[in-house]
């Protein structure tokens, strides 16, 4: 039981979006998928759900092609846009998705809107930036399929709103351990949550692998700028930041004794993340 | 020279949006306006610039009330909206607000856009939201007056973007040292920056200080379920995360030694301010 996807390519005019990906998703596995303004990660997903139609490759849910309704029944997109009628009000919103997913749980979706204090008489039109995204989380914690897309979940979100979202979608995954992915810029929080990442930059996949073992070779060390250019010389910087007279690497590789007046301190997935991309921005 | 707001209330229809809000920004502050949706922080921002007028108090602007041109040429809000028109492209954006800002910084705004590679020639409105983010981030840091505003600067900026946002503003500040309010959800993001925070919540302060200091009372405490529940008896305890076994605390006061098995871990602002808005939840 898997989404296997194969050689997918997609172009908009002449924007290559998407460059021969493929990858596998399993049930188990809380996954994130990483990746800059403009790097493909909405395309995938809209891909993936059969919104999008690729130039090429295929998309496989437990075995079957993507077109067929029982595989799309499947998936559940908690995607930026949505699709319901202008006057449509939150509660209607909530049945009429019910109606196309069986497993649809309305009991739940009615108790996450209250936790969130989001209003089932509203129209979903007159929700601000942070409601529409909740209403999206309360459609995609409710719908019980085996494999489950946020895009931009948390976007306009507060700080108390966002740890209940993660809260929730650890608590529905212990309870229906299914297949997760989130796409998120904020990737320093979802870091708590994921244990596989995609990276993916300009349509194609960098790195992927379990999160620990992708940081596993780098670290981060500082100190005064000129023990640090004599310390970095010759080694894999993958970003540099400077503040006064103080200096900050991420470095590839695994530390060995450092020189004294420097330190070495943790990466985590956010910081590997930027390091990456500045690393590319220099080819 | 300060903004003095004293006495701020505001209501729309029934809600009341803002109660009695008085507080002081002097220049060489980093100040964080910290609050959920709907606490209040846009509405206080829009009076401060007087794009909103309030019900009752007053805002004076370096002994000024904030009603006269003179006042409000010392003011900048990087806000949620834009106000120029349908099919007006960057470059021309730009050059309206110089027009308007004698200190503007056109050589900066073009560096700016550049480094985030904001393509001038787009028309405003075609830009997605991050870019829309981006647009008036590089006015607000070319603008030079010695307040200055942003609302939710970073809403659909990637990690990269983010960081760069972040060290662009400390540049501008080491150059120019005025007052920067920033307003946002990634609280612990920015608590790189600010040095001190106003809380808001349903419309008024609740806390305000500098950061160290509004910490410095709380910590954060994990351990097995049933040694946590008898350390937390008779405690102050602001918020508690279960997780299988496992319990987390914030907890309002001094560390005093703890029994084995029990772990004292660092408290960051954010952790801190979902912390309080739960304890406030509960009342």
């Amino acid at each position: 039981m898997a989404i296997e996807i194969t050689h997918i390519t997609k172009s908009f005019r002449e924007t290559r979006a998407l460059r021969d990906v493929s990858l596998t998703l399993e049930g188990g596995h809380i996954y994130g998928l990483l990746g800059n303004n403009g790097a493909g990660k909405s395309t995938l997903l809209n891909i993936i759900t059969d919104r999008v139609r690729a130039d090429g490759g295929t998309v496989r849910i437990d075995g079957t092609e993507n077109r067929s309704d029982e595989a799309l029944s499947k998936v559940f997109l908690v995607g930026e846009q949505n699709f319901f009628p202008e006057d449509m009000r939150v509660k209607k919103a909530l049945r009429t998705v019910a109606s196309f997913y069986p497993d649809f749980d309305m009991a739940l979706a009615e108790r996450t809107a209250e936790l969130f204090g989001l209003n089932l008489k509203q129209k979903i039109t007159s929700l601000s930036t942070g409601y529409g995204s909740i209403f999206r989380i309360v459609l995609g914690l409710a719908v019980n399929t085996p494999y489950l897309f946020f895009d931009e979940p948390v976007l306009g979100l507060d700080a108390q709103h966002r740890e209940l979202f993660y809260r929730l979608v650890l608590e529905k995954y212990a309870e229906h351990p299914c297949a997760v992915v989130l796409s998120t810029h904020l990737i320093a929080e979802a870091a708590n949550l994921i244990d596989y990442a995609f990276i993916i930059r300009s349509g194609a996949i960098l790195r992927q692998g379990p999160t620990e073992e992708l940081m596993e070779g780098a670290y981060t060390v500082s100190g005064p700028a000129a023990a640090m250019e004599q310390y970095l010389s010759g080694r894999h910087v993958l970003s540099e930041t400077a503040l006064g007279g103080l200096k900050t690497a991420c470095v590839q590789g695994q530390p060995d004794p450092l020189p004294d007046g420097l330190e070495i301190g943790g990466m985590n997935l956010q910081d590997y993340f930027i390091s990456l991309m500045k690393e590319e921005d220099r080819k």
